[in-house]
């Protein structure tokens, strides 16, 4: 799956991947109404909102893009029903060509951690079927429970031909309150890096490995050190645009191949007819907005490696 | 809800909460067979059959003990249908009068980590109503980004007054590559012991704090230096039992007023009637058997706290 995420890097010329985070507030009036005169103002109503919504993005971008990255959390609030739209979006988004990266950020041990592998990566045995949970591509996952924690993964991982992207260095402000913490004169957040390249050493694709890491667009002298950690796995960066980060922030997170990061950006895009910028589109136009912002994404980071 | 946690500790005599971890393996093969005869070998009958097996337990011990704690991973892994049948052993358990504790290990950042907070513990907004998700008592959280990502779930405990159990020094045995790191001579889990009596100090029940938390069995001097960290937080102790833990290394993460810890068994329990020791009851009688193992692990624990 690696080796699908970079040639969809290589045919869109794009290391972009658009966090599909649907919150109610984004969603333009007349998708709400659309779902709620369906379905009431239920948990069912909000989640066919939020589908719908996804969808038109989705339609709007998804020949520009390598990946989409939608925040299970997001969904995860409205229940079951929230639930059923993160899978119809999974699904729809891996129709369209794109790798799903899961964000669901899970970590726990043993048989647990291997039960969300199997629900979200692989295929769980009923009897004598086997079937796909979630089914996403790859997945994040949390380091703090150590490789008891991370294995169950790597071992779906190498089943499927499936990957993960391991937290790391976070791009919220607080992240250094634990991550930054200096272990024999080191940051805890290079010592998970090393770990983090430890275990890619197993799950090599082509080029890059199936495991990756999780580094804030927000901590760009931390990413350059940690790319040099972790030469061979690919940099999921989140924090770009509402959260701060620009193109210029990012150039380090890249390997002189010009691979080996992807730059998230949810809000910045999914809800860009909101932006000043875009609001030409209007609420109705959100997916044409999205688009644009898109392609404003795509100018500002390969700008920034062209002239590095 | 600590209040509760705390009333049927002391109604019950029995600081003990059972993990409902069904995994496919532990439910008997009669119940696995009525499950799979009204809806086939798929996720639906798994998920029935999870929900007939957590049902027979609850109803042979709820009784004894004061909470219970499902391992939403368990469920995860069967997709939708799994859910479904955790969302239904929520309910059961909490008509039963029993506090739920959903393991859960989330955890993220601003918005994100408010909106797992809210689907587990609080109400989604959805036009003009408000609505319960999971609407457990407790959940489970990991520390790894900082107060960014445990600050929205207090925000919603103090709504709610519900409570967290967050994690510090996790019962696997690797858990010590990150948590055990010394940062200016200290391990990584006393500074995140000291960040949970930090947290907790916010919100404070009547004689304890609505936040926990995690600190496993299988690290009883670590629990006997956390305990005195964190004075006001109760400790979830999981590792009892099928991980090793045993009740006398248990008394350390008690607090003098023979309160401020509540101890997890989940296949000890769950699963008895696959141990030896508890053979005679037969698969047909699992429930009988869990109500056994659970009575043996009273006897354990008070036995151990009554002779410190």
């Amino acid at each position: 799956m690696i080796n699908k995420l970079i040639s969809n890097i290589q045919k869109t010329g794009a290391p972009i991947v658009v966090g599909l985070d649907p919150m109610l507030k984004y969603v333009p009036e007349h998708i709400q109404k659309q779902a709620f005169a369906e379905y009431g103002e239920t948990l069912k109503g909000a989640a066919e909102a939020i589908w719908l919504y996804n969808k038109e993005i989705v339609d709007h971008v998804y020949d520009l893009i390598s990946a989409v990255k939608p925040q299970i959390a997001m969904y995860e609030q409205f229940g079951i029903e929230g639930l059923i739209a993160f899978q119809k979006t999974v699904n729809y988004c891996k129709e369209k060509g794109l790798v799903v990266i899961g964000d669901i950020k899970r970590g726990d041990i043993g048989s647990t951690s291997e039960a969300y592998a199997v629900g979200h990566l692989g295929k769980v045995q009923v009897g004598s079927n086997a079937y796909y949970g979630f089914n996403e591509d790859f997945v994040t996952v949390n380091p703090y429970l150590g490789s008891d924690g991370v294995n169950p993964f790597i071992k779906v991982c190498k089943e499927e031909k499936k990957g993960l992207f391991i937290l790391v260095k976070t791009s919220n402000p607080s992240s250094g309150e634990f991550q930054d913490r200096l272990i024999d004169g080191r940051p805890l957040y290079e010592i998970v890096g090393e770990k983090v390249a430890e275990w890619g050493a197993e799950c090599m694709g082509d080029s890059y490995s199936y495991i990756g890491a999780v580094v804030g667009a927000t901590y760009p002298e931390m990413g350059k050190v940690l790319r040099k950690i972790m030469p061979k796995s690919f940099i999921l960066v989140p924090g770009y645009g509402a959260q701060g980060g620009k193109g210029a922030d990012l150039v380090h997170f890249f390997n002189e191949d010009g691979l080996g990061a992807i730059v998230n950006s949810s809000r910045g895009i999914i809800a860009a007819y909101q932006q000043e910028k875009y609001a030409k589109f209007g609420a109705e136009h959100f997916g044409e907005a999205s688009r644009a912002a898109v392609e404003d994404m795509i100018a500002d980071i390969s700008g920034a490696l062209q002239s590095r």
